[in-house]
């Protein structure tokens, strides 16, 4: 297939079928919105431009970063055969295999391009938390093959229950701290609190924020929720659509697990579009942990992206920044917020959301590891789940659905918690 | 690219290019050649009869096997664009990337064949050796899409090392048993001797083919050595040169890591081909661990596959079939003998043969995740620092060689020796 040269940016539909108003962001202080200048001392300035975009849809990848996308990318879409047949159902499913990329998820996708706006304006650093890991891994790769260097602030409950993914961070070179440390004023005043000891995305956030904005040769690389993050995605969702046409196919349902939203919105904002501009008849399901309900019991209100109320406030669903989930192994998931645009599209009806169990979804995780030969990361292995509900649901009202989700990553890193679930220690 | 359907047989090759007979596989008793129906009591019966050609050269993939190798297959052939650039070197470095299979290495493409012919004969359960983890992922994976029980022996040093690789053949439904262990004969002889308590492939192989040997639905499934095995693999080396066409390229040099010999056999046979047939000029590497080095230090001779001496005699590159090799990470390298196949090449001047130590092929492992985003498996390091070598000779001699070497698997499963390595703490 051709290479998807192009990410796409859905505000300006959200502007114009939706007839929305962007929330603008922020000051935390003034609780006035924020000059995009003054996120330039956390933010590399080719990303706050994007993420200030608001009339062009179709933003072209650049040239250094498409020459990277093409070593990996596109990445597999499957049917998956031999689920359909052990659920015998007239349901036809497809996911998308993102942890093909060289960091095992989705996330190097915007990763190459945080790193390649920090090349361009000579930052020397780039500092970022991570959760169940997948993104830190990301960030150290993008970072290596750009030649800047990753300071990653580890939620510390990941870095107990996944020993080796700070190893595989460090291999490229990565410095891993397990969050809430004693390197930043936030986290000795999270470590006050014996609560706070396995730490959350929310704290971590608020560690990487104070070092960045702290230190001039240091900006903040931020996984997901941004808009500019979530378009980087989108390439996604773009593939799919090419691939799916192979098959002479099209999606009644897609669907996508949620922590931040950005795998979510890689996979499902490409469709969206078309059931914006077309009325295509899609139903779009983002999926989440019971522990950590963002979309499903969150509220729809202005609220901080940390624990430590350092970063602007964004108007998104949330269960409020001192929300602290507990310590699932989809570390993916654990966030108390979820990106505005996202947030929008659920307010406005056009997507569906539910929640699932943490057992529930391995047991999900360990059938499609035995039919499909592929062991899901927890955090994708939601979506999956959903897949599976969806396609007995076809399969007792005998219709054709064509199902498509997003196999966020793999779960190479996560077999502890499989380990759990099958000695019945999961909780 | 057109899928390959068939596998290259190359002994028809080495009898008419090479002008040798293959010698005969001998009964441990007699010390005669062994008639085929004998080991009907162990192996599944296609296996047998492909183990036994010496007259096609090609043999059809069953359609069955093909259906799932489109599943996964053609793994990616890529070029080490930053490698190079890093070793300033005029080589060009091409991998082919047989960690993408499902099983995290090429060991999948066999075991399919082997879960296939145990289908097609009625075959309950399949039982085998694993070192590093790798073979008995892939057989869980293959008996787990064809129905089939799996029973795996796996090294000690290995299941204590890498102790996420059980619960990952565990997902697939495969029992997995610490080998020595006390549930069979041999393995009770070998904990006698404390100094196999670390156990090795060849202590395994004996437990295996014990539980096989004395239980009539139960056959033995080897993930290398066999001739058959071999031509498994060659599907690798198939596939690179139709890639390699793409990239308008051809190999001076071709390079596998060499254990059994599978994955050699698989990324080397089908150039071996070309060399024979055609006189291509080719060099062929073959690279071990000085800590095993079999083929550059072994004798030709036969001997034993295995430790308690239960398997047929094969004539081979060994060093003995009491050897037990030092616990070095590469796992999948730790083993006494190599296939008859390269035996015979090795024997004949067709290959190069090279070793290398622990350290200077974690070195290589690391500068390549660095600069290709990859983690290696520390067996396919070898490969890749012998890759390196030959650029920086390439780099020396100011000439454009082209570089294929074979990325057998990743090395998400080892990263307590990368830790190890990173903190100074290998030997």
């Amino acid at each position: 297939m051709k290479q998807i040269d192009y990410f796409y940016n859905i505000t300006p539909d959200l502007i114009k079928y939706l007839n929305v108003e962007i929330p603008p962001i922020l000051n935390p202080k003034t609780k006035r919105p924020f000059d995009p200048r003054e996120l330039l001392r956390i933010f590399p300035e080719g990303l706050i431009k994007q993420e200030a975009e608001l009339e062009r849809d179709k933003i072209p990848v650049p040239k250094e970063v498409l020459k990277i996308y093409s070593t990996y990318r596109p990445t597999s879409l499957k049917r998956a055969y031999r689920l359909e047949e052990y659920l015998k159902t007239p349901a036809r499913i497809y996911y998308k295999v993102e942890g093909e990329t060289p960091s095992g998820s989705h996330k190097l996708n915007t990763a190459l391009m945080q790193a390649y706006f920090a090349k361009q304006e000579g930052i020397e650093t780039l500092t970022t938390e991570t959760g169940a890991g997948q993104w830190g891994t990301a960030l150290s790769i993008a970072d290596s093959f750009f030649g800047i260097k990753t300071k990653v602030f580890m939620v510390r409950i990941s870095y107990i229950q996944k020993p080796f993914r700070k190893t595989i961070m460090k291999i490229f070179g990565a410095e891993v701290i397990p969050s809430p440390s004693d390197k930043t004023k936030s986290g000795k005043n999270f470590l006050k609190n014996k609560k706070n000891y396995n730490g959350s995305l929310g704290m971590a956030i608020s560690e990487a924020l104070e070092v960045a904005a702290t230190n001039q040769k240091v900006k903040y690389a931020l996984g997901s929720v941004l808009n500019s993050v979530l378009m980087h995605q989108t390439i996604i969702g773009e593939e799919a659509k090419q691939q799916l046409k192979k098959y002479n196919d099209y999606p009644d349902i897609v669907i996508g697990c949620v922590g931040g939203g950005s795998n979510f919105a890689g996979i499902s904002f490409p469709f969206i579009k078309e059931k914006l501009r077309y009325k295509k008849k899609i139903k779009i399901i983002a999926v989440e942990p019971k522990a950590c309900p963002t979309l499903t019991e969150g509220e729809y209100r202005y609220d901080f992206g940390d624990s430590a109320g350092l970063t602007p406030l964004l108007k998104m669903h949330t269960l409020g920044s001192g929300f602290v989930p507990e310590p699932i192994h989809a570390g993916g998931l654990r966030y108390h917020g979820v990106a505005p645009l996202v947030s929008i599209l659920k307010n406005k009806g056009i997507i569906e959301t539910r929640a699932y169990g943490q057992k529930e979804v391995f047991g999900a995780a360990i059938l499609f590891s035995k039919t499909e030969g592929i062991v899901p990361a927890p955090e994708s292995a939601h979506a999956i789940k959903a897949a599976i509900d969806e396609a007995l649901k076809a399969k007792k009202g005998k219709k054709e659905k064509t199902i498509l989700f997003n196999l966020s990553g793999f779960g190479y890193f996560d077999l502890k918690a499989y380990e759990d679930f099958l000695e019945g220690k999961l909780e």
